[in-house]
């Protein structure tokens, strides 16, 4: 078998969980970046994903995209380590926690929806996405008071650890968003942050992120 | 162990993706229509469930929020029928195309964004709801084109098919979009249509429904 492809843009939060399942995984891979405001690598990139959308991830002789279940699939061929608790009231936990980020905070807060309000009227873009991640993590920190251990749902790394550190740099890094109100999710970023597997696929460590 | 309860709104798309993989799995249930609109209700919900939002489903002693993950639990708690193929290739291609409708389009055209949007500018949260579902569909017909068989991906139903009908009767009975660039998607929502278990959860036949 070839060595897997993952086609990723350094700032793509739905990359960045890939990065991370493919690097606790231990899958070593080939980064293809993709820059989607040129022209021919969209139309190469388009072959590839009906959607246009990084990441897409191939492997084993397969072309897979949307970010979750591509993490899903990873976690079935590749169970160790397990990104999945084994009991499935544990398991719903995770998801769910996931899946409010992936599905309730972040399309609302992404690049294309806030260029897109900014051209409405200065400043309401920013704004919105400032408002949805707040709405988010409000709810988000009382899902974590009932679940969290060390990490998202108890005292392993599950998926839904695999999607808190990109929403949590772009309410900082982005949006200043003030993390007071959020500690529990402050401290389990911070925690994340020391591992070297989400070190490894932090923003700023890939390839085609800008230098400074 | 009691019945379980399921909180629902009667046009929520993640309601509904609930209700049909409870009408597969035969779970008999409890069903509790939430309207947010009112205070005491939306007291009473916020306890449920941090996130403020449908569906929620009490079963075996646990509360579980997101559907996505609430269908992931049924099907492995309750696996007849199954609602994943067995083959990890085909799981990837069915949660892809489910993620793709309940993360890249759902999130995008929901009521609330329609509303906000209709305030700054007069017209603009429709033409914003029906755009996104375009380009939504756009992709999913592609990925459909690669993977569907009588149903999403091959013979049989999968979770891809639980996420079709609500975008469907969003794209066709809100927001006005031309199906006619769209004849797969067509074709299955008509397929899934006829099936009872899909007839029981559509919006109309819920009891908090509007009467005509």
């Amino acid at each position: 078998m070839s060595k897997p492809i993952l086609y990723s843009s350094w700032s793509s939060s739905c990359s960045s969980r890939v990065r991370i399942a493919l690097a606790l995984k231990k899958i070593d891979y080939e980064y293809h970046a993709v820059n989607l405001r040129t022209d021919e690598e969209q139309k190469d990139f388009a072959l590839n994903n009906p959607a246009k959308k990084v990441p897409i991830l191939k492997i084993n002789g397969l072309t897979l995209t949307e970010s979750m279940s591509i993490i899903e699939y990873l976690d079935e061929v590749y169970p160790n380590p397990p990104l999945l608790p084994k009991d499935p009231e544990a398991r719903a936990h995770a998801r769910a926690i996931a899946f409010h980020i992936s599905s309730n905070i972040q399309p609302l807060q992404n690049l294309a929806i806030c260029r897109k309000l900014e051209e409405i009227q200065k400043g309401y873009g920013i704004q919105w996405c400032h408002d949805v991640i707040c709405r988010g993590f409000d709810a988000l920190e009382q899902l974590l008071k009932l679940y969290s251990g060390r990490f998202c749902v108890g005292d392993r790394i599950t998926i839904a650890d695999l999607v808190l550190p990109s929403i949590v740099y772009n309410a900082t890094e982005k949006y200043n968003v003030d993390m007071g109100p959020y500690p529990i999710i402050s401290r389990i970023a911070a925690e994340l942050g020391g591992i070297p597997e989400f070190e490894a696929a932090h923003p700023s460590r890939q390839p085609d992120a800008p230098k400074n």
